[in-house]
């Protein structure tokens, strides 16, 4: 007969994660009660042929919910709540459409909601922010939160392939879905910066705040002018306290080499986040699989059995700032003429737009110019580059690419 | 009259890090308050003239000690475990020389001992370990857990400078102490690797147990050479499972490129833990003077006011492994004539040592040789470069720097 006490967990969904998740209960279940004084046992698993969500929550202490997409997990992830049990998941899908929500309803019910597994693979981001630095007022959050991209533009760099061959060998290895649109447009990335930002800020920021973009623009050249400067080049989110609200976006960005971020390579996950009190702390590792989610979920587990039910605090709303300063990398193809560099200075100095670094390389009678301008309002510069664009000296459309934290080189 | 519950803290000491934490409750006390529902106040700060220990016991929900060294430090963070009260510690000597007694007491008591800030500055690797981390096996921790030294060997990469300029212009910058010699020795960073192999192995490490080399040795033709290779030379600490046992100790090491320490520079702390379910997991952050020291002795409050009140589970004794494997890299100096080389590689056959990679330069009638050996047991290697020197070729005595991962190359 058994003589620790039992701590009942009830399974929604039994796909990849789910089988691994009951595996390493099999497996580690002994450990976890060494930990926490009490017996990890399943009991039932809610699949679309079997199990019932009624005795699931009936008869269990926690329920981990690893169907994925937000339908039907919403519904009962919100019952489970409303019945005052506590949930672990590691949807990355639900939490950014309804985190806000269902931490709410954690919090009126006093029990947690632990998603670990939803962002950053395995690197443990949300536990830092939200018990690590709670005490602290944090200014800026940078994060490579899409291993796939960050696979990608690495493969690019590393070998000179070009962006198609890149993507065809990151599913060839399985880092990128068939389908591989949601990575590749920055949409994934967009929906894990979202949840860190309400994480770092507090902040009620809905998907639809999150200004993203891609990588599918992004070419060989671009990649080779980059290592030129030595910059590397990276898919970033960016969620920051700007003005009296909060910006959060994600862009490809060149980066300096002292950045934790530029050394951060291959289908790795990794997080920077900035406050006064701490001046920066970097996590990496890498995005998760099956096993690694799993053991990530158990992690969660062995904090709700180790009696902690802290909640959110609710969110507040802050004005979205979409219009952010930046610094830029650009590159002009013009024909090489007395007058030509003035012009171009000119229609920068316009817009309030000053050069930091340049160089000028000929090609027969036409020049590229490369420079990095300081930052500005990303208005004024995308203005700047409109005018630029249409001055009669270029001969190709301008290339412009963010370059992050050039302040601090 | 205040509606919400006070949460009372003792503080013993009031030097940088307890001035600094004091300034950051009343700072920062509202925050806290909304975050955990009760309102700090200190109670009583006891230094050496004033104070009393018995009114901080008496009236105080939870004691933070700031003194620093062993004693009294020890005895009041006994008493007060035994009084039922947690406490917070950033105390690295108390918790290097203590830590096992002083977790067993607060586990007896049922009450929390925190000390996340004993550890590698602000990068939160104490909660990592213990929380995030809890239901994982791990392998391996390397840490780079010494900023001075970090310091110190980055600038003589970066400047060309020798380790003498060097740790002056770290005493000068406050990166180092006016007597270095804990830093410098190694004897700083193998008690944090005394403390993070008990929180990642649950093994009852001891500070005796920790073999420690330090860099005074280290010269700036060492890192001319390392640069050579693209290798980055740090002080690394590592506590990994072998065998039966477990093994810490911490040498200057010569990192790969793509090893995730090894672009971490200047006085930042980084800390990376391997484990099958996890892969590997790296955390970096700057060394903590004394803010962000208040700041991480803050998030401990912080978690012990939500009332977490997780002990850590006995430590066991694990026999301790002192003679590991590890990669080498060797430069000797030879006499160039026929046969050297068929020697050199005979006797490093001899003992079991295979060469990875191997680079010869000429220098008139002498020669450089430098290379890279597959790990073996450090004991033969050092026998095959004990019978080395004793070559007649030899020119000097031979140079040995342990290299890191030289297998995941």
């Amino acid at each position: 007969m058994p003589s620790t006490e039992q701590f009942r967990i009830g399974v929604l969904g039994e796909g990849t994660v789910g089988r691994a998740f009951i595996e390493l209960i099999e497996a580690r279940g002994h450990s976890v009660e060494q930990l926490t004084g009490k017996r990890p046992v399943i009991t039932e698993v809610l699949t679309t042929s079997r199990g019932s969500f009624e005795t699931i929550v009936a008869e269990s202490d926690v329920v981990v919910e690893l169907i994925g997409g937000t339908e039907p997990a919403q519904a009962y992830v919100s019952k489970a709540l409303e019945a005052g049990l506590p949930v672990i998941t590691a949807n990355k899908q639900l939490i950014a459409q309804h985190g806000t929500a269902l931490s709410a309803l954690a919090h009126e019910h006093g029990v947690a909601l632990r998603f670990e597994g939803a962002v950053a693979g395995v690197v443990p981001i949300v536990r830092v922010l939200t018990d690590s630095l709670a005490g602290s007022e944090l200014e800026r959050v940078h994060g490579i939160v899409n291993g796939t991209t960050n696979y990608i533009l690495s493969a690019m760099a590393q070998m000179g392939i070009g962006y198609g061959e890149a993507l065809a060998q990151a599913q060839q290895l399985g880092y990128a879905e068939a389908d591989p649109s949601d990575d590749v447009s920055g949409k994934d990335a967009a929906a894990k910066m979202a949840i860190l930002a309400r994480l770092a800020f507090g902040a009620d920021v809905a998907l639809t705040d999150v200004r993203y973009e891609g990588i599918e623009e992004i070419t060989s050249e671009d990649i080779a002018w980059a290592r030129e400067l030595e910059l590397a080049l990276k898919l970033v989110g960016t969620a920051e306290r700007c003005d009296d609200g909060i910006a959060v976006h994600v862009h490809p960005a060149l980066l300096y080499p002292g950045h934790p971020l530029a050394s951060v390579c291959g289908a790795f996950n990794a997080v920077t986040v900035e406050s006064p009190a701490i001046t920066e702390i970097t996590l990496s590792g890498p995005g998760a699989g099956g096993a690694q989610t799993a053991s990530v979920v158990l992690s969660d587990l062995i904090s709700i059995m180790c009696g902690q039910t802290q909640t959110l605090p609710a969110l507040k709303r802050y004005p979205i700032v979409s219009d952010v300063k930046s610094a830029f990398y650009v590159a002009l193809e013009v024909i090489d003429q007395p007058g030509v560099l003035a012009e171009i200075a000119t229609t920068l100095g316009g817009q309030g737009a000053s050069i930091k670094s340049f160089v000028q390389h000929g090609l027969g009678d036409q020049a590229r110019i490369v420079m990095v301008v300081h930052p500005l309002l990303q208005s004024r510069f995308f203005a700047a580059l409109k005018e630029l664009s249409e001055l009669p000296a270029l001969r190709a459309t301008p290339r412009a690419i963010r370059v992050l934290d050039a302040e601090f080189v």
